[in-house]
């Protein structure tokens, strides 16, 4: 039997589902739906069809689970409390203040239609999120960090792109090395934004511009670079192109805890992500919680649940037998 | 409302689990079962009283989740399934080749008594065994490594102790880094046994006692020390006493694994313990399951379970609203 995937919006995310429904034997890539004209949307998979945003609602008896795959901006707070009412789903919003309001409307449209909805999987939110919990619950007297990087981040790139006289721009977002070993090693420090992360930015400059003037603007940008050390480099189009057309991600969970009636031991548990492609691994956890959203239907739970309340042998396509022998 | 905890067996792990329900003030220490004279058995606790092991079935009223603190050679393949008709009750049984005869025992029993067990909770099996099911989940094309240490083995350390000659003796178990860097980068190397890890060993020699021999039967011999190098140092009872009395111990989990249409992203997911005190970590988290399976005993789930089937929010004493708005 074969879990049938919807996938809603075909970008970076919607492409990274598509190829890991290509790893998954017992997944198939039943239809993508995107705003666009379908007819100039090519996709990967030969078996499976594009189609209007407006047709999926025709379409909910050829679809097991849809993924969301927009932008936590606009698309998703419209977008899953609709879906939600016709379809098993799985989203990825990730702007974390509004994670509660994003879950009260999803959760009273999926209990209206007698769905199941899964919001907010990917890796932050999502497996650090999880890594937190279950670091916080076995060890409840210590200190939890969160450290991102080395990879890109979308949101300060464009901001340095909305600078005057700047052509394109990468920023990554980098741990400092000092702070992660102060809390391997058993501390439990309290550090400043400035001690945690550094911001190094590849900045391509129109012809003729003046450099220290984009660099200051870039050092002294509020909330984005000033409670930052932040180093720019000037480089040109070509080095862009060949050295940063990658879009790699990770950081870092780290929870320090003490235990022993005098608190007298030190326990570190962390958990580490390196990813080649940020898009491509959230889109590998969006598709392993569908599988997992099939069954917990299936089993008849509805309304709007997050990884937290996801037993995790549901997330793997073995067996209980098979999972407690090989991966126990 | 307060969980009442049941412990069975006062040796390293009852007294960690007893250090651990200090620090949670959900839980409280009801009793303390013992199979020696209660009256010889001194606990930290002055609330909670000691009890003979033949005196639990007395007291089944006054225990929400009995955690079984013995070992998995001969204690908890007899106790676990005896005590899951009486108790909701959790395990740490560590002896991965028998974890399914020993679920099946459990299950049995559990399923006729209407009670819930959860066997093999810990790091590893445990929260080892929870990484490597999440990442293979995420990433079904890849590799997962497991390595232990640095940390103390008490099975090798046992081993040198029962050689002529010896008074006493400590075992390291220490991953190798050019291992650890080796699948960190991305490859998925097959290693042999020696390739991922050393032993070394610390030796008390009884006076007069002929070194070399005693080193020569350490380092051959097999299943436990042929297959490695292995690093013998003779230190004084003196430094035994000082420099090796605590039971570090740890690890690494790490999955390697491919995305991409034709997987051309690496992604490198890994999961590691430093842990002071390798039984007080168990005993956390065996506290933290048995608060997981009071709930899910209180939502009516019965028989035996893994930490594979427990929803991640049930082991924190917050509520789902609280961790999704400060943990997800």
């Amino acid at each position: 039997m074969t879990i049938r995937i919807g996938i809603m919006g075909y970008g970076n995310l919607g492409r990274g589902v598509e190829c890991a429904i290509k790893q998954s034997t017992d997944m198939e890539l039943a239809a993508v739906f995107t705003r666009r004209d379908p007819q100039t949307v090519s996709i990967l998979t030969p078996s499976a069809g594009v189609y209007r945003v407006e047709d999926a609602e025709k379409m909910a008896d050829k679809i097991d689970v849809m993924i969301l795959c927009g932008g936590s901006a606009t698309d998703l707070p419209e977008q899953t409390p609709k879906y939600a009412k016709q379809f098993n789903l799985v989203d990825s919003f990730d702007t974390h203040a509004k994670i509660p309001e994003h879950f009260d409307a999803v959760d009273r449209s999926a209990k209206e239609s007698g769905k199941l909805a899964v919001v907010s999987a990917g890796w932050d939110p999502g497996m650090f999120s999880l890594n937190r919990l279950y670091a916080e619950s076995i060890l409840p007297c210590g200190s939890s960090y969160t450290f991102w990087g080395k990879g890109v981040s979308q949101g300060h790139s464009d901001a340095i792109r909305r600078i005057k006289g700047v052509k394109d721009a990468r920023q990554y977002t980098i741990p400092l090395e000092n702070a992660l070993e102060a809390v391997r090693s058993g501390n439990t420090p309290e550090f400043t934004t400035r001690e945690k992360h550094l911001r190094e930015c590849f900045v391509v400059a129109e012809q003729g511009e003046d450099l220290e003037r984009i660099e200051k603007e870039i050092v002294t940008m509020p909330n984005y670079f000033a409670e930052y050390d932040t180093i720019v480099h000037f480089i040109s189009e070509e080095e862009m192109q060949r050295d940063h057309s990658g879009i790699p991600h990770g950081g870092f969970v780290i929870r320090s805890g003490k235990t022993g009636w005098e608190e007298e031991n030190i326990h570190i548990i962390e958990y580490r992500l390196q990813l080649d492609s940020n898009p491509e691994f959230t889109s590998s956890v969006l598709l392993a919680t569908a599988r997992a959203v099939y069954r917990m239907a299936a089993a008849g739970m509805t309304g709007c649940k997050t990884l937290f309340d996801i037993p995790p042998a549901y997330f793997s396509p073995k067996d209980g037998r098979e999972l407690r022998e090989h991966l126990l």
